[in-house]
């Protein structure tokens, strides 16, 4: 019997970590290197799940913290699972609903390192314990509790091909005994999600979070310690740094720790230079919302470099965004038009720019694939 | 040689002034009664040209004031014009600018009716006279002449397939005396609309706009002068009235007035109750941004009525939005989706619902034809 996920390595670098690989799903197949595409609330960005498959964008990212608040695990689980409800039939990933509920209590990543490690437990975050996290939803005021094992049922009605454990997310600034402790609980998390996975797989993978910071040490026990667990993949989380360099030598120092038939996640993190990075380093798959979140500001990606939509030169420039895309977009609009629609806030030109970036990102990514069986990289 | 424009009346009601037609233009036929979605900068909100002629929405209204502010006239004829510029292979009809630029002189009509007719002239409007009008962009300050001539020279540069006249536009609250000077300078500049019109007539219809308030002396004289002169049809303009009332006592009026060869069109008004009063009078078309906007306020057009989607009701229902509805939104998503992307205020639930209003006002239109033909109307 064929298993309903599998990682298929196609072919291995030779001057670096990097890997062309195929991981197989219930719902079809990602290619790897591949870029994910982040779904918050079940929709990317003002692009229709319609549209994102003819884009073919393989895989995507939902937020189960933002499914559980709207509509619920129960109401997705009712329509017949998150595929069906948001009428998807690629592959999908969810999170725990962790990070959105430990950024509410230090603040966000970006809020928290400029705080200098400041903790400032906001009101709708009411206990962190051993058992979980309680929290107020932001909605209706109703006390929510998100533990390793409501978090692995919410994921199990929401029914993504790939979900991800609960984690207990620590703030940047935190002292190393605090770390280890903090490790030391999203260990045992993590353990208790496994268990309650296994109880009904549901024809889904689960892959570990990697914690431990930036601490060398506790990164290298955190891949010892899951890397003997039965998880099918392995999602780099935890803080990865405070800037580009940190992270990179994090995960120079990481990346060899993890076994290397299992694919590798990067958690949040998708602009260009860090993904120049990362692949060498054997990642394979990568989410952010920062391509479409460019592509609202008016950021178009393109082999000739980033065009910057408002600028005046475009409005007479009645070629596609990028000459060398066949998107939708560059089908079938002009630059030049997309200009005059940004200039005129309207809201297609949020949708044609999205549709741009992520088929740009997808076509980077089959380069990033070419080059490195070419062994470019 | 066949007209590039003509009015094919296919089927006369014997109980009212209804009738099904085709109007054929350069860029396709225009079944009647037809409603004309309203794409005011070149797209109709939260809805691109492909998804729009996918939808079979056969005239599309844009506003020339908009596009002379940007991308400016000029700019749409190096694209190639507008139907090139927008990517749109069906009709497109096109207004003077003057509507906006006496809205701008006199407020908004609602604004208006509102004032009890306080002119305030604001500093956008420089000058009105014979001439025309002088007007200051809104975008770089520069100053603006909008007269019968450039009203044509710029909607030769865009294109479309139908044009209108300046037209002046009085406020509501006016003596019949000012009412009849502004008649007069219309009717004016109609004549020279026409004559620019003639010099290059570029495969474009031209619409006279009939004027005379509620003022059904007024009226009359419109409907005989403007018959005289040589207009492919008659688009109903000027002040139609402060309610419905007064709008269909004034068409009962106006419209046994208008040859009956000729297409008539009523600007600005395509509302569901004013639709079923309207087309027994002869209005074979009608423009609104109604539709699109009660769909981006999640007021969704169904044969079971307005369905207000944010109602909890939904949350639960995974069937379309119409179950009788082949539209992309409906043919793809459920309506607890939709609810679903409203309440997380994802911007593809204004594309979505935008999407279904305009394949509920078709489907409606088709209707309306069968009623006609049926000898229900």
């Amino acid at each position: 019997m064929v298993p309903y996920f599998y990682f298929e390595i196609i072919y291995k670098s030779k001057k670096s970590r990097a890997r062309v690989g195929r991981i197989h799903t219930p719902h079809g197949i990602i290619d790897t290197p591949g870029f994910v595409a982040v779904a918050t609330n079940g929709s990317i960005k003002a692009v229709d799940s319609v549209m994102l498959e003819q884009l073919n964008q393989q895989l995507i990212f939902c937020n189960t913290y933002h499914m559980i608040l709207h509509p619920g695990a129960n109401t997705v689980a009712q329509a017949g699972g998150l595929h069906t409800f948001i009428n998807r039939k690629q592959p999908i990933i969810t999170d725990s609903g962790g990070f959105q509920v430990f950024s509410l209590a230090y603040g966000g990543v970006a809020s928290e390192l400029k705080s200098k490690g400041q903790k400032d437990i906001k009101n709708s975050v009411l206990k962190i314990n051993e058992n979980g996290v309680i929290f107020r939803s932001y909605r209706d005021g109703s006390l929510i509790e998100l533990t390793p094992e409501s978090s692995i049922v919410a994921q199990k009605k929401l029914g993504a091909d790939i979900i991800i454990p609960l984690d207990e997310l620590p703030p940047y600034h935190i002292n190393q005994r605090a770390l280890k402790r903090c490790l030391d609980r999203t260990h045992r998390w993590e353990k208790r999600s496994l268990e309650e996975h296994e109880k009904n797989k549901n024809n889904q993978a689960i892959y570990a979070v990697v914690h431990g910071g930036i601490d060398k040490e506790l990164r290298a026990e955190s891949c010892k310690v899951l890397s003997q667990l039965n998880f099918d993949g392995f999602a780099i989380g935890g803080s990865v740094g405070k800037n580009r360099e940190e992270m990179i030598e994090m995960l120079h120092f990481t990346m060899p720790r993890l076994p290397e038939d299992k694919p590798n996640h990067l958690l949040g993190i998708a602009d260009l230079p860090s993904i120049e990075q990362i692949i060498p380093l054997g990642i394979d798959t990568f989410d952010s919302s920062h391509p479409t979140k460019l592509a609202r500001h008016g950021h178009l990606l393109t082999t000739q470099g980033t065009k910057k939509i408002e600028q005046v030169r475009w409005k007479h420039d009645f070629t596609p965004i990028d000459p060398s895309c066949s998107c939708y977009t560059c089908a079938n609009y002009s630059i030049g038009y997309i200009h005059h629609l940004f200039k005129a806030h309207e809201a297609t030109a949020h949708t044609l720019a999205s549709i741009h970036n992520i088929a740009y990102m997808n076509l980077l990514m089959a380069e990033y694939r070419k080059k490195i069986i070419r062994g470019e990289i």
